[in-house]
């Protein structure tokens, strides 16, 4: 069997393009006031400059305003919190976000808690964190959403599914867990230690890796037929790789997402679409 | 193999003991000034008041002051608010829990999440869900908690194990899984939707079953030395029965938890514990 791949491009450009679309038609309803969406960037570390503006220009493509703060690398916390509350406070700002990591004198997890949870668009607050635990409505991590429209894409039947996540990282393994569960697939996460995780994944009918480890999953650790999503993003040989033997496994696998062209492409656009939603939800619309 | 029956009783007996030593410990150190538990039962269902007192005597038993709110069936969302405020700021008490289901007209959800999370000794607010979820200190529901203890007492090494949890309520199911991942087990949650729920038993060498469907669980999803945890309380024939037919799995399993006499006991001790590490937390104490 040769795989069909997943094109995380075009779902990702399929899902800017509804925001855009809802973008417009909110913006007019609230009289030209656009979704806004605040960065915070402290020091000047060139990959999360990278990051926050890829951000910003996929804000501006869809309609949503950018407000981008930048710090120097020895902002105080006093001064990061202060700007976090005015963000939290102003009207024109829907969504907040501070890229990680921070500089060592600042701790990212109080920074990322002092975010109001209607403004978390990265969903990685505590807030944000326990009401998807007790299944209750608010922002998701932007990766992990990503996937679950990837298998929607690919025609995956999540309800009495095994998926298996590999990692549990707050950022996407423990959330990812959450939202299959909240779709009623049969969820195992996996982990570093993990007995067996060859056997397990190979009882997965949906597999998901993300554990920063190039081709970590071999192509016999997939069932036939399952469906394969990679996380994973490492650097092996100057060339990004993800954490499955892609080669491999698109034998064996019904689909698969690659990488780069896979997951990677849908967080920002999850991201844009959890500004709106977080824009909607603070002018108390639907 | 005839398994050994991990004794529910004696080890919440242990639990509750060693708390009383530390909450004596405690008042001494605080000037005379006991750990507090305020419950709140509204209305007079039968059931929730056997519940509710039962609670307040495990407290007197410990030295923790009980302070017992009874309301009226008919009392109103803002005055059950604003009781759950005047609790929150009274320094003399240290845990508030209300007792669940509230009459139709109230709002259970809404009301827990009123508790501040320091004094959320039943784990259940949004904020003891997310710090969780998030592996960060906090307040955890007592039932699971009461599980850990049990298999640490049958001697269960969690790390890498494979444990499967029947069940996803909020209340049992949900907490039990990120505590299991917290202990370094390979996870996997079961539920009405799971598929196979036989065959992914036998891969468990920790069974949790907390459906509420008596013997639900035969003894041919047991794998054999398996470790099994039977949290389900259901009247069958006028007795109390679990969620796995116990005699036929205790021919299999290598420990098994018996109801009654298993995981309820362990639940107020654990209720106890959480009250006083919530005083000590609001006391400044480690
Ligand atoms: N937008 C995106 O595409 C996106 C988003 C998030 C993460 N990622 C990528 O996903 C990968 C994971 O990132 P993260 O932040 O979720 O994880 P992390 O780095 O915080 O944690 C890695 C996880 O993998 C597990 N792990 C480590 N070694 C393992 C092994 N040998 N077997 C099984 N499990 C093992 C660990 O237990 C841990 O839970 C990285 O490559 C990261 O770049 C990509
Ligand atoms: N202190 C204690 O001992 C204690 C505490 C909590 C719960 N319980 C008992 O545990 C049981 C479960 O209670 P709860 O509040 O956690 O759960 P619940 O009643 O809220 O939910 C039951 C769960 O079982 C699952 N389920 C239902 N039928 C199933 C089936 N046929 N196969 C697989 N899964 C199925 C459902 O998906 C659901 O997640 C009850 O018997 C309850 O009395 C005991």
């Amino acid at each position: 069997m040769s795989a069909r791949i997943i094109d995380g491009k075009a779902v990702a450009a399929r899902v800017r393009a509804q925001v855009a679309t809802e973008v417009a038609e909110f913006t007019a309803q609230r009289g030209g006031t656009p979704p806004g969406l605040a960065t915070i960037l402290v020091g000047d570390d060139a990959a999360s400059a990278v990051y926050v503006g890829g951000k910003q220009k996929a804000c501006a493509e869809v309609g949503i305003r950018g407000f981008d703060h930048r710090l120097p690398a020895d902002t105080s916390r006093e001064d990061l919190l202060a700007l976090v509350e005015q963000l939290n406070a102003d009207p024109e700002v829907s969504g907040v976000l501070c890229q990680l990591p921070l500089p060592g004198h600042l701790d990212g997890v109080e920074i990322t808690n002092a975010i109001s949870a209607a403004k978390d668009v990265d969903g990685l607050t505590i807030a944000s964190a326990g009401r998807l635990a007790l299944g209750m409505p608010g922002l998701r991590p932007c990766t992990p959403s990503g996937v679950i429209e990837l298998l929607a894409e690919a025609g995956t039947e999540l309800q009495g599914a095994e998926c298996v996540v590999i990692g549990r990282s707050n950022l996407f393994g423990k959330p990812m867990a959450q939202l299959l569960l909240q779709h009623n697939a049969t969820v195992t996460i996996c982990h570093s230690r993990t007995k067996d995780l060859a056997a397990t994944c190979r009882g997965a009918d949906v597999l998901i890796a993300a554990v920063g480890v190039a081709h970590l999953v071999k192509g016999d650790w997939v069932k036939p037929g399952a469906v394969v999503v990679d996380v994973g993003m490492n650097r092996l040989d100057g060339k990004l790789t993800g954490d499955v033997d892609f080669a491999a496994a698109s034998e064996v696998a019904s689909a698969i997402t690659p990488v780069p062209g896979g997951v990677g492409p849908t967080t920002i656009a999850f991201l844009l679409r959890n500004t709106l939603e977080a824009a909607r939800a603070q002018a108390g619309v639907a």
